[in-house]
């Protein structure tokens, strides 16, 4: 049974806070182990911000040695500039476990909606909501760290279904 | 003299192809000293070419050791999806310099365009044209070098007016 045994980070990026959050899967069976949020010192330089986040991201791939991840797949339609800021917080949530040779997985916000309470439109307090039913220990230190339980609860999901396609595509 | 000898970095980031420039500039005087391009495989996921990016820009600082490195502020108006792309390949360009501990200074197009040809809305052609004029010993290997360089020029000119700003803030 321990080859089963799956430790996922969901990430959840963002310059001035990103959210992360570790469960462990099991089959079919989920639990929490840790979540936080790493934050960037808005009085620095955007270079010296995104140092931040890859240092901290990576303390907390290091710790917590997650097996995959899942990052969600975001942006912001109506503000280039908006959409820029959050693609370089996206680009470290995705490199930090890329560069310790952790797979990962990328979710659009429907998808992990749809995963998670069953409807790609929900609202923030439903997603926060079912989080906790299905992760009944978990007590998110932010709405940050609760959206990325959601994400590697979505990841949990489909992981799954996406290896069996891989599967299917090798024989 | 020794002291006022300063080595640039530009780099112009983008997820298929980042462009890089090395120039030295000892007061007024300017001289190239490298370029060139790193890339990303299309094959690979977002996540692993974005490692890819970062191991490559970080050989290039690693073997030309800059002092100061510059990186162009651009964003894709029109596509959100396209200007998500550039900012995580943004992400990395600010990531690699600033990890090394070099400052990364970020200039706008139209800033670039007026420093290095005059104007704000110049064509490429034009910056490429003036970057042979005022690094003559260049031979930018592709349209993104001579891009970088463009930028390495631009920090030559701003950060001298940048740091006597600094003095005069402090004094």
């Amino acid at each position: 049974m321990a080859l089963s045994t799956v430790r996922i980070i969901g990430i959840d990026p963002g310059l001035r806070r990103t959210g992360w959050g570790l469960i462990i899967c099991e089959g079919s069976r989920l639990s929490h182990v840790a979540d936080g949020v790493v934050t960037s010192d808005q009085a620095l330089t955007l270079a010296e911000r995104l140092v931040q986040l890859k240092v901290q991201l990576a303390q907390v791939v290091a710790e917590w040695r997650p097996d995959e991840a899942a990052v969600e797949e975001t942006f912001v339609n109506s503000d280039p500039r908006a959409t820029l800021k959050l693609g370089q917080a996206r680009g470290i949530a995705l490199l930090v476990p890329a560069e310790a040779g952790i797979p990962v997985a990328e979710y659009a916000p429907n998808q992990i909606k749809k995963t998670v309470v069953g409807a790609g439109h929900a609202e923030k307090e439903q997603i926060h909501h079912m989080v906790k039913v299905l992760l009944p220990r978990a007590q998110p230190k932010s709405a940050d760290a609760a959206d990325a339980l959601a994400i590697a609860i979505c990841h949990a999901h489909h992981r799954g279904a996406q290896s069996l396609a891989k599967r299917l595509a090798r024989s």
